[in-house]
């Protein structure tokens, strides 16, 4: 360890040590991109001086109306200019911002508000009734509400709460920032799906956002003054931590309150993004836009996607169009991303498919994070030899301080000193992690491990195939057996039977779908599948 | 301040809180870009598996050697692949990395190995008579030198000493390295140019070299795989901390051992140099290179430059040569440059005279810093008017712990909460900052304030001048006067009656030079004109 033989008078002060914040990104971005846009919605656009003052008059209006250090503030909100402001004034009265998840049924925002104790709630016009509902439900004190009306989408505050726009005006523009002491505070709290059971409290600390910010940054190259288009709900992971990364280098936000191919060409044409992020799925409408919806642009724009492997077939897809797709990889309890399948020159020259495959890694450690492998049952690092299954571990300062008052849930997250993600995958023997299923979704056919994955990526090669998802089926004679759910490209047709052959061509006899149902597929608010909805559908067929 | 109503279960463990250190860099690579090529110097070139199987043998040797975390290992070398590995594989072995300015007089040399109590000192063949020399005068124990030796350069191993490659061999490939458990724990140990008196030993920490790296690589926009050429002396500030930023973005470092126009066209033109810092004066030699010395290039590299204002006419005559260069600022007592200034877009299109004079400021903070600001004598900002002057004040995650044993030092640095610079500035509207002068080199003639900057930007304007500092020399009737010292281009001349005319032609009186003297110029290793050496002649003239 490296203390000197004579360390006085060495000690941290003021002027040496500040504790690591988000905050600080907009703090510097108000003056040395001042005029800059910092935001974009619809016909409003707000340079940074702008952004500084309103998330300056919010975090006075929080204080004012009682909110104290520690506290925490709540939003139900799409992603228009009042969440990214949450995410900034919220922590600068000293709280905690607890952004929910705006599709979830009331009983489970109740739960949520009651479990995180929210003082106020910063609510989305169209959401107050879910938000009302919600509240009938607490077993605690409500939250006050603060409504977020959105003209611009045809919204007019309701008059029953106090409004945003008021709220903001209330604020003390000089009003100082309660900057953390301690990195280590607690900076927003995020609740997991919960897919099984009720929701996790994962609570984030100022260091890691602030990391996982800078290091992004630095990895996806993003450069100065970017654009970045807000698909990722902010209240995912805090939209993995870009809207605290963005005044680091002084990009503008351009937020969208509701995600379609129209949307996103029109702002790509007419913002000039050149950066955003987004589950697969979005990827999918993308390349499955109506010739009405797309626009002409003549940059490259960069993508991060995660939340399941992109297909390799969408990959191979949306290439062509103008976009550069990067898979990454993390968890609502890694602040958004930790892993990316970092490209490498070598690569360029490969057949598309190749380079298909290849993106469609999981990748490897981002540069923030100290290390992260694949453990097998005696915790120690599987062989990379492109084969051998075993769970992703984490390590590094992108990883949450634990569950909100749920020390069990977190002593058993962290066994060992590694994150433990549920997730199954080998190494390559290049070091590139690929998942091949979480460990609750692997299907076990008469002994055999069938990655659900694998199937789905063979079957969206299917030339009519939109969306697809493979579960285990309970099954008599095998225990369990793969069985597809799809849903089919508009004006396309296909059979059971057909899918059924096209997928037996390709695979192993105990990795085809012994069943194939086409239908709508359940999905959350971030453009998962929810396997457990079907995993239930399978096993009434 | 943020903590949650319940924080049980939510403390740092092993998982979710890493000490940051630079170290963390090198092991990401040695795995994400193992294949990459990390340092070329000459004929050689090594990847990143290489060069940390290196740095790790180097640290199991000094282990071997009785180095104890938090002793002092010091270097005697100029920019050869060993100084690069010294930068981790010091600090793998918990130790304190002391690298000696290789142009320093022997009493100096002995003086620092004498203070820091360095246990090793790798030291350069070329550069073992100045290290024998200085042990002589040691009054304490000396170190045990390890001779790096450069057949690349003609200089084989004297046979004197442990020679370096033979120590790498002694090491084990598979030690595991030394991690800080705090990253507070102290990194390297650089001591000031001491143009007053003794040198006084800076020490950095772990926190601020992975922090200043990180958002370098953020703010210079690096990209993926930049090629950086190492012509900043990794013995001053490490070389801004750049050796460390590298392994982020699998950079390759281009090692230098002699900083001439030359090398600098054949390493961008035979290895693809994107990036490089170095002083003005680097800047000149470029300009000024011979036809012969010059090669071509398809590229523009971006170039950091620190130490002085560059001057307009250097500004306006590198960038049509296929360089962009930014201005930055900081201390031996920063990490190295902790303002930059940021171009905006909207200076694009004017002209080159007003480029080059907004390129000439010093700067903004950089996004690592916390706040960079010009106080008066009161601790107050200087009103943001272009012209009111105070002094550089400093607080951030890039600033030293303190001076080694020199507590009352550290104390006076440290006044009052901020880091204090010793330079003379204004802000201009903006918020740009811009030196003037520093504190001891400012002239004051009939009680008027001339800075020598000022004078010093206007001389170098005239065709024939190659380089020129003025200082103050001392006036029965004014007190001080503007004396300047000017190197002429070859081939050039001009007369002192002539240069005067051409600064009065430009500047008001008590800012006209009234002495002219050509010869020339003393410089520190770091290419800064050393201008106590300079106020000495003057006097006596
Ligand atoms: N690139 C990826 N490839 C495959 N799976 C991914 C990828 N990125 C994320 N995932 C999946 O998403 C999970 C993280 O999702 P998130 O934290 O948003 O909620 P959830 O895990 O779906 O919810 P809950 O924890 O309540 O079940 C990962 O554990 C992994 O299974
Ligand atoms: N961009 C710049 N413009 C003007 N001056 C600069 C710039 N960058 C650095 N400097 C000067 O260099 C100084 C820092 O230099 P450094 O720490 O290398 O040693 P030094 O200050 O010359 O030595 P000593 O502290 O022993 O006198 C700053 O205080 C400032 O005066
Ligand atoms: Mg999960
Ligand atoms: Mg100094």
């Amino acid at each position: 360890m490296g203390w000197m033989a004579d360390e006085t008078g060495l000690a941290k002060n003021a002027a040496n040590h500040v504790a690591l914040t988000p905050l600080s990104f907009l703090h510097r971005a108000a003056d040395v991109f001042a005029d800059h846009v910092a935001v974009i919605y619809r016909d409003v656009q707000r340079s940074y001086a702008e952004y500084h003052q309103r998330v300056t008059r919010l975090a006075s209006a929080l204080a004012a109306a009682g909110v104290q250090p520690g506290d925490v503030v709540a939003t139900l909100l799409p992603n228009v200019p009042a969440q990214a402001e949450a995410h900034f004034g919220v922590p600068a009265a000293g709280a905690v911002l607890n952004t929910i998840n705006t599709r979830l049924d009331p009983d489970t925002v109740g739960y949520i508000l009651d479990h995180g104790g929210a003082k106020v709630l910063l609510c989305d016009t169209a959401l107050l009734p879910l938000a009302m509902q919600a509240i009938d439900m607490m077993d605690g004190p409500a939250p006050r509400i603060v409504e977020v009306a959105d003209p611009q989408a045809g919204l007019q505050a309701t008059g029953e709460h106090i409004a945003y726009e008021d709220f903001l005006a209330s604020g003390n523009p000089g009003f100082r920032w309660i900057m953390p002491q301690d990195e280590w505070e607690s900076l927003s709290l995020n609740y997991t799906s919960g897919t099984t059971g009720r929701p996790k409290g994962v609570v984030y600390h100022h260091r890691g956002a602030y990391l996982l910010a800078m290091g992004t940054a630095v990895s996806w190259a993003v450069g100065i003054r970017p654009v970045y288009l807000a698909i990722v709900p902010l209240f995912h992971c805090n939209g993995w931590c870009h809207t605290w990364m963005l005044p680091v280098v002084g990009g503008t936000l351009v937020c969208c309150r509701e995600v379609n191919a129209r949307n996103i060409y029109d702002a790509i044409a007419d913002h000039g993004v050149t950066h955003f992020g987004g589950a697969p799925i979005v990827l999918n409408m993308i390349i499955n836009a109506r010739p009405e919806e797309r626009r002409p642009f003549d940059h490259v724009v960069q993508v991060f996607t995660a939340g399941a492997p992109p297909a390799a077939a969408t990959l191979a897809a949306i290439e062509p169009l103008g976009f550069n797709v990067t898979q990454v990889y993390g968890l609502t309890e890694t602040f958004g991303h930790v892993t990316e399948c970092l490209w490498r020159p070598e690569w360029d020259d490969l057949p598309q498919e190749e380079r298909a495959a290849i993106k469609a890694r999981t990748g490897v450690a981002m540069p923030f994070m100290e290390e992260i492998t694949v453990l097998d049952a005696h915790d120690r690092p599987v062989p990379r030899d492109g084969q051998t299954l075993g769970e992703i571990a984490i390590r590094g300062n992108a990883v949450m301080k634990g569950y909100y008052r749920n020390p069990k849930a977190t002593e058993e997250a962290f066994r060992g000193g590694w994150f433990r993600s549920g997730d199954i995958a080998f190494q390559h023997p290049d070091g590139y992690i690929k998942i091949t299923d979480r460990a609750k979704d692997i299907i076990i056919s008469g002994g055999e491990n069938v990655s659900s994955v694998e199937v789905e990526g063979v079957l969206m090669h299917h030339p009519a195939v939109l969306l697809c998802s493979v579960v285990a089926k309970p099954d008599e004679k095998w225990g369990e057996v793969p069985c597809a759910f799809v849903e089919l490209k508009e004006g396309h047709d296909a059979t059971e039977a057909e899918l059924i052959a096209f997928a037996r061509a390709r695979l192993a006899g105990f990795k085809t779908p012994k069943r194939v149902v086409f239908c709508e597929l359940p999905k959350t608010a971030t453009g998962k599948v929810q396997k457990f909805e079907l995993r239930a559908r399978a096993k009434e067929l």
